[in-house]
This record gives structure tokens, C-alpha cells and sequence, in this order.
């Protein structure tokens, strides 16, 4: 372990001026201020430190992000080195520079064969937020402006702006700020252990059933009015919500029935993630447009855009003159020049094949070990994603009472035990960086089965069970 | 000249990429393809190169954001330091790091003192979106649910997600995606260029009655619906339109009156463009919230995030539990280990004071000399902001026909000559790096004397005149 660069302050130092002065995101500030916080300052690989010297395995890449894992030599020379170079111009004034330029076609070159543009941005919350103007504008030009409805998913999570957190369905999102705003319509998730499980349909069926609402909700709308449908592949801050595999292919031909733009929002399924370069190919959709951002730096530097398939591009270029959106930080060249750097050290060291043919089987095996353990309901994995369902009673798969949080009781016992574990609902869940081993893996399966036992003890003693 | 990072393409090569593969924000793509992006691929200090090895003076600072110019050696070092020690953490799991601790500290050592918290986003519009959940949110805990109003301007500039684009005034922006957003009014701007000389008001008249169009708003709306007023101090996409020193203050006055909150969009003149730290300081508000980006790294990562005063802060952390919103980059190491760099280098360099006591004073000089010109109209600085209107007739003012875009013939002749400057209608502005000389503001005066003397040429050989 290197010195740290933030020496001379203690934890309780740094902790005091953390609640004097920086408002945290999706946080209740009064409370993380009377616990103080941990204070993380040091990364490497996939393990982190904190300022008590403590390790800590990530298995959360960050948040969904670090897909190359932390220090990663390529991905900083590439930021010094241009930065040196040329640390930001625009791309408004009729400009460009090469590394927006050599980003742009590296995507092109990843992606599915439909997509040859990319409109950068600087986050997945201004991507998708991108994506309501963008599609609006397309229907415009193509003579039917009243295409204005956008369908989501409830559970889903499309950002945090103002039109990001109303495509996305976050109740309690949309209940601060007077959200969701106008256009935007949600049906339910394909999650079967919610919804298809009660009503007694397989998985299959169940994802039949789920994209049926897509349908049903055209139909309720209006498909002239429909502009476009989006969603996560598998949902991640809503759990990680692995649909049926029969749910995208026929969400799929439900677009297409409609005329449709059909929406992948890769934010955290783009690169490498699930196994394939984008989760829209892991589950075998054509779309039209794709959100990314996270794992197209590995979030050394923040950058995010959308890939315009040719359908939509074709008519924003030919008949759109000036579209008028855009950000300072559109294709941001040192954001750009770490993507580059980022994309092919994954491509380098076959990060993506590696998730597909032996880290993302190895962690399923795993997790299908983790189903045995007694407060485990469900365990569901897709590539390098992975949620446990935690239940009061695995005989009939009963919840825990509503009052009793078993998911944060349980990420207390990570907190503790050197392991970052997400807890979302009752579901506890990873997302570890792409570089991981299987040993590493192997770790990772321990320390979750070390804190599932001290959960069920905690459970035992409270009489919560 | 160093040699650049990237040889071994042509100027002809990188525009057929560019055309191909990257859909630039605010632009005509089909245009810019026809006509081949300008590459720019080396910065230092205030001059630019592009890939045919011509020198621009940046005159634009990139896009109103490299406040201490290009190659500066404490923010490349900041940055390559972070991102080897940790290239990126969150700020969501309780947990904090130390760039993000220091920037906030830093912020609120040197913004007025009500403000003490930042919430960090990555862009200005981020930034600005922010504030419309937050207002609201404010307001509901004050058991005031129904201001939700927010006011703005039109020709106002609050970036471009769909809530940015909505407080803005860009008409343009609104006519594509179904802008406005709901609850986002606007009044007339404070130009009196544009509505004053009309009037046949004197400019500090003027600043009284623009002031109380927001008056006659919030009576119109309903003071007890009003959440909130936005401005910036001075605009800048709008065409650097300066108010008069009589606006600012009424503002404060009116928003007082009725207990509405002042929002002080600072992306621009936040952090010494104006001759002060933050553009409310020149003008004598004192604002609830600012919302910041830009100059904070001075581009060289993105960063944004708002000012928190204690007003709406206490209330926040008292009343509010979970605020649920926030962005995977909020609080970035390395975007706030650059930012502390940069500030603390701009307090070091004494930018603040430079431009206030020598730099600005000397650009508003060389200003009044190019108000001589014979297509100069009106000239406006502030700070090292400037504006020049082109006018048809000097003796009557009367602007050029509306089917001549003059401006677009001089940034041609900028464009030619090694300079960036932008226009904006029948505006040409400037916003210098903050680390310019008086010799290189000599340097620019000459060269806008030259471009306004092609442009003249132009307009008395085509019979414009």
C-alpha cells in the first residue's frame, strides 16, 4: 500500500468538515452526519481502502462503473497525457478534436451494426435525458409531432435530472419536485418474483405476460401517439432485474408492430457487463438508440452520449438542420481520450469474452450455491450482475415484516466485514469490476456467505424469523 | 510547438471521421459535414493550434470555462495524482472521499458566506436541473407545496436538459422536444439595447422597470405559487448581456418582498470572470442558491453542482430525510481534486483581483476605443466579459437586414484571422481566459479591429451599407 496523498487528517477530521459542508446525493444528510461517513481514499484493482487502513472488496465497481478496476496505468496516462496536450475544447464552434473523434468511432466499431453516430454527453442522466428531446425531434421531421409519449418501466432508472428521473420509476423520486413530467407513461417491470410468480405463470410465460403491457399500453395511448419505448436489458438500481429471456424479443416485435423507437438504456449494461459488448445483444433486440456512460471511461473521467442508429440519424442529419442540444462537455476531449484508453484495454485483455465464458458462468455457479443458504428466496445473475432475494421463511418464500429492513441489516454486516453489497428493496446486489478473478470471485462468494450467517443470527436473536 | 499526440492523420482524414461518426451538440450536421469541422488538437495558455498548425487566440476561454487557460502543470498534476490513487469513488453508500471534502470546503471558503454546502453535479446543467427538485422540495418541507412556479428569462441560458432548456430563453431549444417543462415562466430580459432604447429610458430606468417585470409576474402567477427566480448575473449564451447597475438590486428587493427564492446561475461568472469570485458579488445580490460548473476545473474535467445557502440548507438537513436525487459523479475525486488545483491556483495567481483592478478595467478600455468603429453600435464589458453590436448605420443605430447575418460574416473573418470569437444575433462576444495580459488584450483588440474592418469591406462591396 502506496502512502496516501491525504495525509495529517484524521477519520473524525475529515468526517466533521464532510457533514459541515458537502450535501451527499440520495442521502438524508441529518443522518449520515450524526454517523459520519466513510471516508474511501485509496483504490487498486478491485479492492479499495479506507482512511482506517481497512480493505474492502468492491463489488459494486464504484457504482456500476470501474469495469476495468482502479489504477489502471493506460486509462491515467491517457488523461495526462492529454491533458497536457489539450485539456478541453468544444465542439460547438464547427470544431472537433481527435479524441472525440477516435472515440466516436471506436463506439461505432463496438456497437451493433446500426449505429454509426454517437452524441456525446456527460452522464447517463443527461444521455437519457438526451433521448426525450432527441425522439420528439425525429418524429417532428417525420411529419408526426403528436409521437410524443415516451413508455417506461416503474423500477426502472433512467437518471436523475428532472427528465431522466421521470422516465425513470422511482416513486420516491417522483415524489420530490413534482415529477414525472408530461409525455411519460410507466407500465410494470418483467420481474417475476414480484408479479409473475403470483400469478402462478412461469418465467417464460410471466415475460410474455410483462411485454404484453408494453401493448396494452400502446393500444391505451394511442400507437400514434407512442414515440418510443425504453429500458434497461436487466435493470440495475432497480435490483438487478434479469427479465425472462422471452421478454426482450418480444418487446422487440411489439416496437417494431407499432413503428416504435425501441430505447436500450446501457448506462450500466454497456461494456462487458452482461457478457457482450451491450446488453441489447445479450438479449437480442435491434434498438434504435442507445444511452451509455459509466463503463465507457470505467468513470475515471465522467462522460456519457447516445449512439444514434441509422434510422434516427439518417433524418436528424438529412432533414433536421440545427438540433439544438448539447452541453459544454460534449465529447470532453480528456473524457474522451480515457474512453479510448478504457475501451481498449477491455478489448485488449478480452474483458468481454472472459465475462461471457468463464467469470459471469463462474459467478452464477456461485450464486446457485448462495440459493441454498437459509435466508436466501432467489438468486439471479446475468454476466457480472448478480441479487439475492432475502425471505423470512424459504419454505413458502414468505418477506420479512415490513419494519424490519433485513437488506440494510444485512449491508451493515458488509459495511463491516470489508465487502460492498448494494441492498435495494429486500435484494442485495453486485456488481463487481470485470477485471475480477475467479479466486477473487471466490472471496467475494465467502464474505457474502459470511454476512448472510451473520443476517440470519441477527434475524435469530430479534426474533424476526 | 510540441509535437502533437496525434500525427500520422491529415486534416482531411479526421473531418471524414468526424462527419461520419460524431453528432456535435448545437449544430446542422449536414452542414458541418459539407464543410469539414475545424480540428483542434494543441492549448496553452490562452492560443490554441489546429491540425494545419495555425495559432488561434481563444478568445471564448473553450466555451466560457478554461478560466487559467490550457497547460497548466498543478491541474494535470492534481489530476494524474487522484487518479492514481483513486480514480473514482461515490459519494451515495455513506461513504465520502477526501477531493470531494476539500472542494466543498474550499467553496464555501470562498463564496459569500450564507453559503457553507454544496451539492456537486457535472455540468451546469446538471446543475441547474438541480435546482428546480430542490426549490420544490424546499417549499413542500415548509409546508408550501404549491410554490412550484420557478421564473426565468427569456434569452436566458440554463443549459440543456429538458428542465435546463425550460428556465433558459432560448426559443430555438423550445421549439424542439415539447419545451417548456410545466411550472417554469419567463419575463423579458434586462437588454436596453434591445427593449430600453425603445423606451426611451436611460439605463438605470431601465434596470428599474426590467426588475419590475418580475413584479408583475410573480402578481400575475400569484406570489403564494412562487418557488423561486433565476438569473444570471450577466448573460452569456444570451450575447454577454450586461444589465444595468439599477436591475440586480430591485431584483433582490422584489424577491425579498415576497419571500422568493434567488437563484444566481453562475456556470459563467462564477469564479473571477467578473472581477469578483461569483457575479452576485459585483452586483450586490444575495442569492439562496448558486449554481456553478465551468471555471470551477476550468474545463479540464467536467464538474458542476449548486451552492446550498444556509436558508435552504438547514431545512434540507432538518426536515428533509433522504433527498432523492443526485448523479453517479456527484463529488468525482478527480474532477474535485482538479477543481481544488484550479481554485486554489486562481487565489495564488490573483486572477480575481487582476481582472477586477487591471485586466477588466483594460478590456472595457480597449472596448470604448473599438466602439469607434464604424459597425460598432453599442459595446458592453464586464468583468472579462465583452460585446460588440454591429449596427447598419452607426448615426441611427439601425441594425443590418434581417436576411444578412452579419455576425456570421465577421466569426468568418475571426475565424480566418486566429481568433475565436463568438456571435450571437447581431452580437460578437468575448470571455478571455482569465490569466490574458494587456498585451495579449492589445493582441485582441487588433485582431477584432481587423476582422470588423474585413467585415465592413465585405458589407460595402456587397451593398449591405
Amino acid at each position: 500500500m502506496t502512502e496516501s496523498l491525504y495525509r495529517g487528517r484524521t477519520t473524525r477530521d475529515w468526517q466533521a468538515a464532510d457533514a459541515a459542508h458537502f450535501l451527499h446525493p440520495f442521502t438524508d444528510f441529518k443522518a449520515l452526519a450524526a454517523r459520519g461517513a466513510r471516508i474511501v481514499t485509496r483504490g487498486e484493482g478491485i479492492y479499495l481502502w479506507d482512511s482506517e487502513g481497512q480493505r474492502i472488496f468492491d463489488a459494486m465497481s464504484g457504482l456500476w462503473c470501474v469495469n476495468v478496476g482502479y489504477r489502471q496505468q493506460p486509462l491515467i496516462d491517457a488523461a495526462t497525457r492529454q491533458m497536457q496536450e489539450l485539456p478541453f475544447y468544444n465542439a460547438f464552434f464547427q470544431t472537433s478534436t481527435p479524441p472525440a473523434i477516435e472515440l466516436a468511432e471506436l463506439l461505432a466499431e463496438l456497437a451493433p451494426p446500426q449505429f454509426q453516430h454517437v452524441f456525446f454527453a456527460g452522464s447517463g442522466s443527461e444521455s437519457n435525458d438526451t433521448i426525450v428531446r432527441m425522439v420528439r425531434r425525429y418524429w417532428a421531421l417525420m411529419g408526426q409531432p403528436q409521437r410524443q409519449v415516451i413508455i417506461s418501466r416503474w423500477n426502472g432508472y433512467h437518471g436523475s435530472t428532472m427528465a431522466g428521473a421521470s422516465l425513470g420509476g422511482m416513486p420516491g423520486m417522483h415524489e420530490q419536485g413534482g415529477l414525472p413530467i408530461p409525455g411519460i407513461v410507466h407500465i410494470h417491470q418483467p420481474h417475476w418474483w414480484e408479479h409473475g410468480r403470483r400469478l402462478g405463470l412461469s418465467r417464460e410465460q410471466f415475460g410474455l405476460q410483462a411485454a404484453q403491457w408494453l401493448e396494452d399500453k400502446i393500444l391505451e395511448v394511442g400507437p400514434e401517439n407512442v414515440a418510443a419505448f425504453i429500458g434497461e436489458p436487466v435493470q440495475g438500481a432497480g435490483g438487478v432485474i434479469v427479465p425472462p429471456e422471452s421478454y426482450w424479443p418480444e418487446i422487440q416485435r411489439i416496437c417494431d408492430r407499432y413503428g416504435i423507437l425501441l430505447v436500450s438504456d446501457e448506462v450500466i449494461t454497456g461494456f462487458g457487463r452482461t457478457g457482450q459488448w451491450f446488453g441489447c445483444e445479450r438479449f437480442g433486440t435491434r434498438p434504435d438508440l442507445i444511452t451509455f456512460a459509466k463503463g465507457v471511461t470505467s468513470g475515471y473521467v465522467p462522460l456519457g452520449g447516445v449512439m444514434v442508429g441509422q434510422r434516427v440519424a439518417q433524418v436528424l442529419i438529412e432533414k433536421g438542420g440545427e438540433f439544438t442540444h448539447g452541453y459544454t462537455y460534449s465529447g470532453h476531449p480528456v473524457a474522451c481520450a480515457v474512453g479510448v484508453a478504457n475501451l481498449r484495454l477491455i478489448r485488449e485483455l478480452k474483458l468481454v469474452e472472459r465475462v461471457r465464458d468463464e467469470t459471469g458462468p463462474y459467478m452464477a455457479e456461485l450464486y446457485r450455491q448462495l440459493q441454498e443458504h437459509p435466508l436466501v428466496g432467489e438468486v439471479q445473475s446475468c454476466g457480472l450482475m448478480g441479487a439475492l432475494t432475502l425471505v423470512r421463511d424459504k419454505g413458502t418464500n414468505e418477506p420479512f415484516a415490513p419494519e424490519i429492513d433485513i437488506a440494510m441489516v444485512c449491508r451493515g454486516h458488509c459495511f463491516g466485514n470489508g465487502l460492498i453489497m448494494r441492498a435495494v428493496g429486500d435484494r442485495m446486489i453486485v456488481a463487481p469490476p470485470l477485471v475480477v478473478t475467479r479466486a477473487q470471485l471466490d472471496e467475494m462468494a465467502a464474505l457474502i456467505q459470511r454476512c448472510l450467517d451473520l443476517t440470519l443470527a441477527d434475524a435469530t436473536r430479534n426474533g424476526w424469523l
